[in-house]
């Protein structure tokens, strides 16, 4: 049994449309899955909407309490209900999650060094066992990008983090692959060329890549963190857009796989 | 084995001393317990920031697509996570939920009649399987007033009457006490005074109470409701304010209990 991590984002959140016909792609996606998903502009909406604006210091987006409400309100009660109820009307039991519900991910408020970043959380724990639980009852959990402490303090938590540690900590006992849906196809020879995706990176791959700049800036901590989860156990990471899930769900090219094992693909 | 459904609103919800006292009460209640949730002013509030204000036709609230969406981040989002996240502070392992997840609550949108409610669901079918799950595996279910058509739309609920479809549809199967809290610390003989508790219903008190005028409106509607709650099957109703609920569970006078046999109280 192989478990599928699937993260999505404001590129696929943010347009009803685009998120109906991911949805029914996951619907028929084989196997237990569990779906991550952040909140895109729509928090950042909502919270110019109350007069609450987005924060920045160093190009940095800071959770101050205010922030923290709006984006509990908008990815943990609009988006996580609306995802599951329309999971629900294609006949998908989904079961929506907060890291704070049955104790699903604990974590850390950041500590303030040279930027306080509010209430943001590092994950520190995830309890598999709820995780579990959920998939042998034949239940989808959907879980929002919102964690706790658990001394009562929620905390805003990076959505693909969540994404990678969920993975991480169910390949101790599972095989697990891990899907990131973003805005491009893959990894991309050419920036501009939607074409020129490289299919499979794995440790030699991404190394020659680097030294010849073809992968820089965002796409570099994308890929360490695929890698550390490969380190971690997970079978492989998968980076692409989320309209070509499917065709990654029957191993079909359609993004980039990464993984640390080139002959050892499907 | 009693499960115990208890029932909150804005008299407890809207002041975070009182929700923090609560909740340590609940902690200590004993036996498997499920706690649902409406939402006060809080949703009002956040509603008037955003420009939604509050529809009103012939003195009933109107449930249009904003203040759905309002609802369903207030409820679903920042009252049930800000309530699981200090449950999970004092060591209880509860899992927030709405009608969507899980399927828990399948209801229908009301039809239009002289009034259009707009998105507001009748109760059709609970999900007993889920909730039992839950309980087995020592979670405590929080739940908000938010349920699904099963056709992808969320419909804001009467939090009463879930708590009352949750507590008929597990006593085919369980014992089940009801708990409503409220802003009056009972049934009252003198509507002023609160210190006039009735302390025990049944039907022919109740007849009788009517008859002398004692019990009209706004709580006529209430004691039917628990009435039709012990005709399916329900143990007891009690009716009280949240902060007397720990004598409630030890069995001590502290509000109105409506039963249907007298002489079987504890």
């Amino acid at each position: 049994m192989t478990i599928s991590v699937i993260k999505i984002g404001g590129n696929v959140i943010d347009y009803p449309e685009k998120l109906a016909e991911f949805l029914v792609q996951l619907a028929h996606f084989p196997g237990p899955k569990i779906l991550v998903h952040g909140g895109g502009i729509m928090a950042s909406k909502f919270g110019e909407s109350l007069g609450v604006m987005p924060k920045m210091i160093d190009g940095r987006r800071i959770t101050d309490a205010d922030t923290l409400d709006i984006v509990t309100m908008v990815y943990a009660g609009l988006i996580n209900k609306d995802i599951v109820a329309k999971l629900q009307a294609i006949g998908i039991n989904a079961l929506g999650l907060s890291g704070a519900d049955g104790n699903l991910i604990r974590s850390k408020k950041r500590g303030v060094g040279k930027i306080d970043y509010g209430y943001v959380g590092d994950i520190q724990e995830v309890n598999t066992a709820l995780l579990s639980l959920l998939l042998e009852n034949d239940m989808i959990p959907v879980i929002s990008a919102i964690t706790h402490d658990q001394q009562g303090q929620l905390l805003n938590t990076n959505a693909d983090g969540i994404a990678s540690h969920i993975a991480t900590s169910l390949a101790k006992k599972h095989k697990v692959n891990l899907y990131f849906c973003f805005n491009k196809p893959g990894v991309l020879l050419e920036e501009h060329d939607d074409f020129s995706i490289v299919p499979l990176i794995n440790e030699d791959i991404y190394e020659e890549l680097k030294q010849e700049s073809v992968i820089h800036s965002g796409m570099i901590p994308k890929l360490d963190n695929a890698f550390a989860a490969l380190q971690m156990g997970v079978n492989h990471v998968w980076i692409g857009k989320a309209e070509n899930l499917s065709l990654a769900a029957k191993g079909k090219l359609s993004g980039t796989i990464i993984e640390n094992h080139r002959y050892d693909l499907y």
